[in-house]
């Protein structure tokens, strides 16, 4: 008998009829012998109704009282879940997060969970019973409610699959799991069955937002090897776990393109030493993250220096820059806001030569034109214009073959 | 400074300007220079709209699991409430019944308060800010949630204003008071401005639903003045608290009307030691609370017992005494369910004597005809066609000038 933490998100119950499959789901589970701990979001929609609540009566509402508010969707979830086990005859019980012991820190919508405290749920499982607990939410030391932020319900399962020390944690969402590419764009796009956790970081840091980067690198951390997978189906998903060695026989593990990206181009910056420091500064005080940089001394004398950001953040950028650059003493701003992101990642690329030369090539042969390149250990990232970016998915999953299970 | 408990039910936080009224109001107490406890309720319909989502997944909730549900009502509340405060630069914080130290029994949906720990609350108001307390919900000892039952938040707030030794108890609610009759039907009905917990228990066990028994029933154990007045108006309500001597001087404070009742009549019954306890017995195996009881013997040798119900639980009781009857050797059943209950009540009625006789002659003048008689120490009541109701409360409400200030 093994012990096995679920996690279902908010579609998975969205409403009555969801409930009551994931409860015959549990049900499934159990009948093989498992004892199990499931944690559920709060029914998609509800957290974005309270905020708008909230809103209605101040316009930035206090984080305590925000979360105080927030917590309560997952709270109606369990209840609700367990009357659906209670209603196909299977002793469950529900726990909000401060009564599954989940401890944070002090700070409120995205607190970091510091202890958890098992025993109680340990006890109930002994007992028999089902232990339904509410995502998303903890208490901290001076007893107020918090919530860890977006994909906080992820976090949940995995923290209390390392506390409990479970077998396994299966994280049910509405796909079938981690895709070389995103299906909708690629046809022949595969099912990973295993991928490492930093191929998975690399991926959730870009344009396959299955999860969070935090709840895979906290699985990490505690070295929890979770499955991600559908609810609405019974096929298999894909397993994350810490690297093995097979796993480097596959050079590229996945392609993922994040489209909602903007390219900043400052040209004929002076070439002085601060420069680039006074610029990402500046970024950096009006909370706008930049992600590829590059850089290079112009023909002109002065200095090209171009990068990239979310989209919705190109016209802050623009707005932040230009007092910047006239204390600098020169430099112009253009922005384009036209951009896309596509990277290819895999722990192969370690012990793989040729792996860029590969994707520039197939790139090129695409008619794709390439605007920026950064590299990582098991990662390279291309900028593209964004009107070709289905294409250069296409291309570099062609290129590595990636439609073949290896 | 004053330290003020202040109530707000369900239709006085309804939705976002009801809330923001709300806060207005707390806003001119607090400007008085008092410390503020605020007891809020969910917003109304809420729980019934959470209790029908809790029978589309099982006809029979778990109460544990309802009282999970349920609690979640008044948690909206006290978040969007404490939000309205700050959107108007007050400060306050919310608790949760479990953060209130509101300890209860282990009785899920009507669960007792226990013990009340004010040591948070106190500390918050000497860093002078507005608790806002969740009404309906405490915590038991095994730290699940639970809550009080009807009329569950004006028991929270008077048994905070007791754990916290409060100056003062408001309860706001949709009404002015309580009135000298139901001003829609006597219109010369009069706001009472004191009256004593026993007289309040008799009228709140009446057709009076300003409140339930059992919160005055705490506020005269533990001597809470309380104060039942309107969150629509500034008009001052009316002071419940220990009787004092003046208050005799009024022999009838007020009449009461439940127009819900009815009357079951066994005729004949064989006339044995045990036939009424039988009886009853059954009627109380049944659930089934009865009310008034008359018993006399008939002419024909046998008893004729009559007792009220509650209109509801009429056919129960006529599906429940058959049996009893074939086993006891005869009687024969009639329900009539047309029936109201009118009761005059004051604490004066001790100390003066003619009340029946005055209540009696007024209702024969107005020809009523009195099916059944009940009396206790401060109260009278009478049976009634149910469509002669409304005018035997004016009649009765003229008869001891209850118009009249004294």
């Amino acid at each position: 008998m093994a012990l096995i933490v679920q996690k279902y998100g908010g579609t998975s119950v969205g409403d009555t009829d969801r409930i009551k499959n994931v409860a015959r789901r549990i049900q499934q589970t159990r009948a093989e012998g498992h004892g199990l701990v499931v944690v559920v979001s709060a029914r998609s929609g509800v957290t974005n109704e309270l905020i708008a609540r909230a809103r209605a009566i101040n316009d930035r509402p206090d984080t305590r009282e925000l979360d105080m508010l927030l917590a309560i969707g997952e709270q109606e979830t369990i209840a609700l879940t367990a009357m659906a086990l209670h209603a196909i005859d299977i002793p469950a019980v529900s726990y909000t997060g401060a009564q599954a012991g989940i401890f944070t820190d002090l700070v409120f919508t995205k607190a970091k969970i510091k202890m958890i405290n098992p025993k109680p749920i340990l006890k109930d499982l002994k007992a028999g019973k089902v232990v339904i607990v509410a995502g998303f939410q903890g208490i901290n030391e001076e007893g107020q409610i918090t919530t860890l932020g977006r994909g906080g319900s992820d976090l949940t399962a995995i923290a209390l699959a390392a506390a409990c020390q479970a077998d396994k944690c299966e994280i049910y969402t509405d796909v079938d799991g981690v895709y070389t590419a995103d299906p909708r764009v690629v046809k022949n796009a595969r099912k990973i069955d295993e991928i490492s956790y930093d191929e998975m970081l690399e991926l959730a840091s870009l344009g396959l937002k299955v999860m969070q980067s935090r709840s895979v690198e906290f699985a990490k951390k505690y070295g929890v090897i979770f499955e991600v997978r559908s609810s609405f189906n019974h096929n298999p998903g894909t397993i994350v776990k810490e690297e093995v060695a097979y796993m480097e026989k596959v050079v590229v593990r996945g392609v993922a393109v994040d489209k909602d990206q903007a390219k900043v181009v400052i040209s004929n910056l002076p070439n002085k030493p601060a420069a680039a420091a006074a610029i990402f500064n500046a970024l950096a005080d009006a909370s706008i993250n930049v992600d590829m940089i590059v850089q290079n001394v112009a023909h002109t004398g002065g200095v090209d220096l171009t990068f990239t950001v979310q989209r919705d953040d190109a016209s802050g950028a623009v707005k932040v820059l230009p007092a910047v650059l006239k204390k600098l003493g020169g430099g112009e701003i253009k922005a384009f806001d036209n951009i896309a992101k596509l990277s290819v990642v895999g722990v192969g690329m370690r012990t793989h030569a040729g792996v860029a030369a590969t994707l520039f090539s197939a790139l090129g042969d695409a008619g794709i034109n390439i605007q920026l390149i950064g590299t990582s250990e098991i990662k390279i990232t291309v900028a593209v214009d964004r009107a070709k970016a289905d294409d250069a998915m296409r291309a570099a999953h062609e290129a590595f073959g990636l439609e073949r299970k290896v």
